[in-house]
């Protein structure tokens, strides 16, 4: 290795002590209490993406741009609170998230994707394409409160 | 007024009677949680910020510059969870928030205003001018909070 690439590294890994020593700041209550406050939003902008998905809520192709706008940036926000130390705070997510990381990963990963996916297609204006986009979205939602979170 | 001008105020109308409509299908209590947990995020992406500026955290521009544009998102949340009907609820909100809606009206403009420039001065990469932005940010923060927030 040289010296470069060495040199690199140490920056990367100084990089994640640091982000580790900003989050280990958080109490786990807080960690806890953040993470449930994105996942509050995602529902608060989804919530009416799917109405209009299912036909309870007229679809309008503002709102749905406006809300994956936001939701693009809440999709973002609630993993790192899923941190180790909050292990033992009481909340609807089940052990498996702090096991199964790679699974847990994948969800994250495939429902930032579906997000991306409907925030571009809400700027098609194609009706079809986005509503087809808002199902996607919907269905990785599930699949990561099916595996990882207590049924409600 | 105008033919155009009056159809505009027509459509202006019944997109405020739509958007009360959605929110009206909110209980107050859910209206409540999600301004809260809007109010929570912003806390987490401003808090680092106010660190760095006393100087208890390290200053990173990368840092700053990603929390910026997540404030500008959440900065845009929390007000419409300020709707009369959450007046009988619980919470820390004053009287004064549904009574003196032009001064929260102001409050609101200056904050999304100081993150807006925020956002941009941690795109410059000059650190004196994003500090100065980051006061800006607390003090809009404070001026709100003084005013319509029982003390804490």
């Amino acid at each position: 290795m040289n010296k470069k690439v060495l040199s690199a590294c140490t920056i990367a890994a100084l990089g994640v002590a640091y982000s580790l020593s900003v989050f280990a700041q958080a109490k786990p209550e807080t960690l806890v209490k953040q993470r449930q406050a994105a996942m509050t939003l995602q529902g608060k902008y989804f919530g009416p993406l799917g109405g209009m998905l299912k036909g309870s809520v007229p679809y309008d192709q503002k709102i749905v741009e406006r809300n994956a706008g936001y939701l693009q940036v809440l999709s973002r926000m609630p993993w790192d609170g899923f941190d180790p130390s909050t292990k033992g705070v009481k909340s609807a997510a089940l052990p498996a998230v702090f096991t199964d990381t790679a699974k847990v990963k994948d969800a994250i990963d495939r429902f930032q994707t579906a997000v991306d996916n409907l925030a571009a297609a809400s700027k098609s204006g194609d009706e079809g394409k986005t509503k087809t986009a808002i199902g996607e979205v919907s269905k990785a939602c599930g699949n990561c409160h099916d595996n990882f979170r207590e049924k409600q």
